[in-house]
């Protein structure tokens, strides 16, 4: 359906990768009625977007699409031409803060999902950070959450009319191996997400960037097949 | 020029209204070199974008804009199809919180330049809220202010590497005359923004809105000429 849903419990963010996908199944374990929200912010590869929009499809989830050109902020690998670093390791060597940040993302994304979760009554709104895998990322700590979540209730209607729309962050103290695990018992399908930061021109895992290298790693701990779709070049492990 | 600026010490909003007009003026006065970044959220009148390019050309600040597609959001009578109250009184005999407020508007705005701060390298944000004439939208007052600023020093590089990016609010203690009078000192030309909530095809202000209205009285109580250019039928005080 094109049309935005009247009411939603809760705004999940969905951006087509595993952490968002479990973190979507988790407010649904919960009862909650979502609306997934997936910002279209430039990315480089759409085929993520697709992958949003399967995942809220196949959990049953009203899909709002924002279109948000952060290209005009630039400043990160993930929207702008600056090369992809193959690995953690190639990363290390130049900050400790990954030149895959975008400025400023969660920041921006958390408060759209508050405009919307506004928008529609709900009362939470959840998101897949993570504080383990976290990649170096600042705005997926428990720190930055709390704190925004005060920012909101001083900026919004719903928290000055003391209706605080509360932040839900199922993963962020799990470990990549327990969110798969996570995955498979409320059923995930993990095939429908894409976590590969270079995937090739019809959309199959390079195997070897940071974001396939965690994941990989991930579903060899967790004991569990891998259903990632990789291109040929990068499957060998 | 079309291009981004590489550096600049402060990211203005600047929305084409008054109250930022003077505030990128605030900030040119402090010698800052400014980025001016205005959001296009779908407002319902691109004549408030055309006063924000003129606006920023007319002070010698770089624009950049960022398209952000807020009808996605909806909620408020600025994006969606709800008609716009004719008055304060209008206003009042509803809600505390007036359905011109736009969900999160302020919290998203200054992520958005907060994230183009981090990429600029500018150490502040200058951001035109306004505590007495606030309207009733939460999002202008100084507890948000300081707790955004808590929320970003924690979510973003520039926080985490120990180098905070301040927000300032040159204007959030001035009534509307007072802030009039500012703008002559600093030398603003206020015939080139634009104020109304409903303007006339051709973008000559209504005049009796509440966004006129309080426009109107500023320029009054200040005691100085309204160089604004209403629309005939509004033209009556």
């Amino acid at each position: 359906m094109a049309t935005p849903p009247d009411h939603a419990d809760a705004v999940v963010l969905v951006s087509g990768g595993l952490d968002s996908a479990v973190t979507l199944a988790a407010a649904r374990a919960e009862g909650r009625r979502c609306a997934a929200l997936t910002i279209d912010y430039g990315q480089r590869h759409r085929v993520e977007l697709d992958a949003a929009s399967r995942v809220a499809r196949a959990q049953g989830a009203r899909e709002v699409r924002l279109a948000l050109d952060l290209r005009a902020i630039g400043g990160s690998a993930l929207t702008a031409d600056i090369a992809v670093p193959r690995s953690r390791d190639e990363r290390h060597m130049h900050a400790a803060i990954p030149v895959t940040y975008v400025p400023a993302r969660n920041l921006v994304f958390l408060s759209l999902a508050f405009g919307l979760a506004e928008t529609l009554g709900a009362s939470e709104v959840w998101i897949g950070v993570n504080a383990v895998d976290f990649s170096g990322y600042p705005d997926c700590r428990p720190a930055f959450i709390r704190a925004f979540e005060a920012a909101a209730r001083e900026g919004t209607r719903a928290g000055a009319s003391g209706e605080a729309i509360r932040v839900r962050t199922p993963i962020i103290d799990l470990a990549k191996p327990e969110i798969i695990r996570h995955a498979a018992r409320l059923g995930v399908d993990l095939s429908l997400t894409h976590s590969c930061y270079d995937p090739d021109p019809v959309g199959l895992a390079c195997g070897s960037c940071e974001a396939c290298s965690i994941r990989r790693r991930g579903f060899e701990a967790a004991g569990l097949p891998d259903p990632t779709r990789y291109a040929p070049a990068g499957a060998a492990p």
